[in-house]
């Protein structure tokens, strides 16, 4: 049975999670980032002190065999009162953090409760608040902060890190080297991926794994992130932080629908030419190429305080997880 | 396998539940009043408009084969922030109550997630809003205003009913009808016992059920509500709600310590020879006698509103339902 690593945050490792669930005999293991600090985990993690808890939930519920209507229960959304924008399952990944008086536990026991198959692990123990330092001096810290307001390109950056060192926990790292495969994203460049990579000690393992190392790039590049990246730039770039090559790269192939593309441009106000579109550039060996697009509707979610901040051009659950079963398989 | 319902709401019903979930080969099911409207099940009833979780919550915490974390889960309270004082137990009802759009099924499948051992079944699905008219005229609504102000003994009791009338709902009927026994209480008497019989349809289907009725008499009084009042007291009222008979009178034989009736006495300020403890003067073949009291210390539980309310001098789980397995097997 091979060990499947996916590495990301949120909606991104929801894509390839569900996707991979359906894939018999294998392995799977969600490492997930713990800099979420917006929306209704930011409040929880101010005022219980608590480990964020939103992108481990979108894991568990992917990865999870319960019904349907306890999916939807751990994705519900308060509209009223004082638990308004609180979404249930991050109440209860909070509860159980205090009750356990161990983020990590909780999370075992919550796999437990919804039936999981495969772990969620969070990729560290430790508090932590993302930071970006622009080569203009800027200093901008939270990762809410940085998805919306870190002009990264019109300033540079020069670094990418820690308020606080945060180190990778023991499960991540016994999980990292029993991988067989590992799948770094799809997710937000900055806000999802790189918050894994960067936290001590995974660089280190990376470099002990024998694992193959695929990724997934970004249909979509975000304004003042990564706009106008290709494909070669976001290799280019997360080989930097990993300290090695990739083994294979996912590139989509199939264009999104006009009405795909204007309802993104409308929802995150870009123009024309704002290099929205991440360009395939790449002659390289390593790169597959496939339709990885999705044509579902996401429906905003009601009283969802981060519904403005998420992406419609995704990556297709069944289509991702069948380009990556033909890896495994190989 | 006989068919088992216990008839209450809180603590009482925790009690009796917790010790009959232990005795083989019978079917419980529990039927738990709509009327609470304090604490955090007060606020959620106000803000989300649901049905009143807590007294549900209880009994399925008594009934659940889960792990112990799951069931300290259930009752943990918030104690910082937005959720501060709210139960987490109570949060993960009313959602499943939003989810699935039905306050029944909600409770269903949160059986189904605790692994519950019988049936939890809310006495009615209609919002329930208790009211006291006291024979001066002064009307009370509201459980939890009725708990804490009503001064029944005081200015006597002409009424006790629900501000619009409500339905016992099918199931209850439906277990109720196929009951071999049924358990009334124990727990407080207006506010956790009446309140299920005075629901429009509940007398009607007692009239016709063959089930043989145990009533373990409360150990202690309420002030204002029944103070002074002897086991002859409860049970000629209780017969006038039910329209018939009890079958067995459970009347406890051990008095407490003299620490527990000066903690209890402090705890709700009470004054020597205030009427606390019931007296048994009841001479009737149906009354079984027997050690029912607890000596469990109950720690407060941090960050409680309702903690100043709970009773201290409490029935033994095992030795109620020891003394109830004996009818059982008559």
């Amino acid at each position: 049975m091979k060990n499947i690593i996916t590495v990301g945050g949120g909606t991104g490792s929801y894509t390839v999670l569900s996707g991979l669930k359906n894939i018999p005999d294998i392995s799977i293991s969600a490492l997930v980032s713990m800099a979420d600090d917006g929306g209704s985990t930011g409040v929880l993690r101010d005022e219980l002190g608590v480990l964020p808890p939103g992108d481990v939930r979108q894991c568990l519920v992917a990865l999870s065999d319960h019904s349907n209507i306890v999916r939807e229960l751990m994705n519900y959304r308060f509209t009223n009162g004082g638990l308004k924008g609180h979404n249930f399952g991050n109440i209860f990944l909070s509860a159980l953090e205090k009750v356990t008086g161990n983020f990590a536990e909780g999370v075992e026991i919550a796999s437990e409760i919804l039936k999981i198959r495969g772990k969620v692990i969070p990729i560290t123990h430790d508090s932590a608040k993302l930071s970006v330092l622009l080569s203009n001096g800027k200093l901008i810290e939270g990762e809410d902060k940085i998805q919306s307001d870190a002009a990264i390109q019109t300033y540079g950056l020069k670094k990418i890190f820690y308020k606080k060192d945060v180190f990778l926990n023991k499960y991540a790292q016994n999980a990292l080297l029993h991988a067989d495969i590992i799948i770094l994203g799809p997710g937000n460049y900055y806000c999802s991926l790189l918050p894994n990579l960067i936290v001590k000690g995974f660089k280190e393992i990376i470099k002990k794994s024998r694992a193959k190392i695929i990724f997934p790039v970004s249909l979509t590049n975000k304004l003042e992130h990564t706009t106008n990246w290709k494909v070669s730039d976001y290799v280019k770039d997360i080989e930097k932080y990993l300290g090695k090559p990739v083994d294979f790269i996912l590139v989509n192939t199939e264009m999104p629908s006009r009405s795909q593309i204007e309802y993104y441009r409308d929802h995150y106000k870009l123009k024309e030419g704002d290099g929205m579109l991440v360009k395939d550039d790449l002659e390289d060996k390593r790169v597959i190429r496939e339709s990885l697009l999705s044509h579902a509707f996401f429906a905003q979610v009601k009283g969802d305080k981060l519904k403005d901040t998420r992406s419609f051009i995704r990556h297709d659950s069944e289509k991702l997880a069948n380009c990556i079963k033909k890896i495994i398989e190989k």
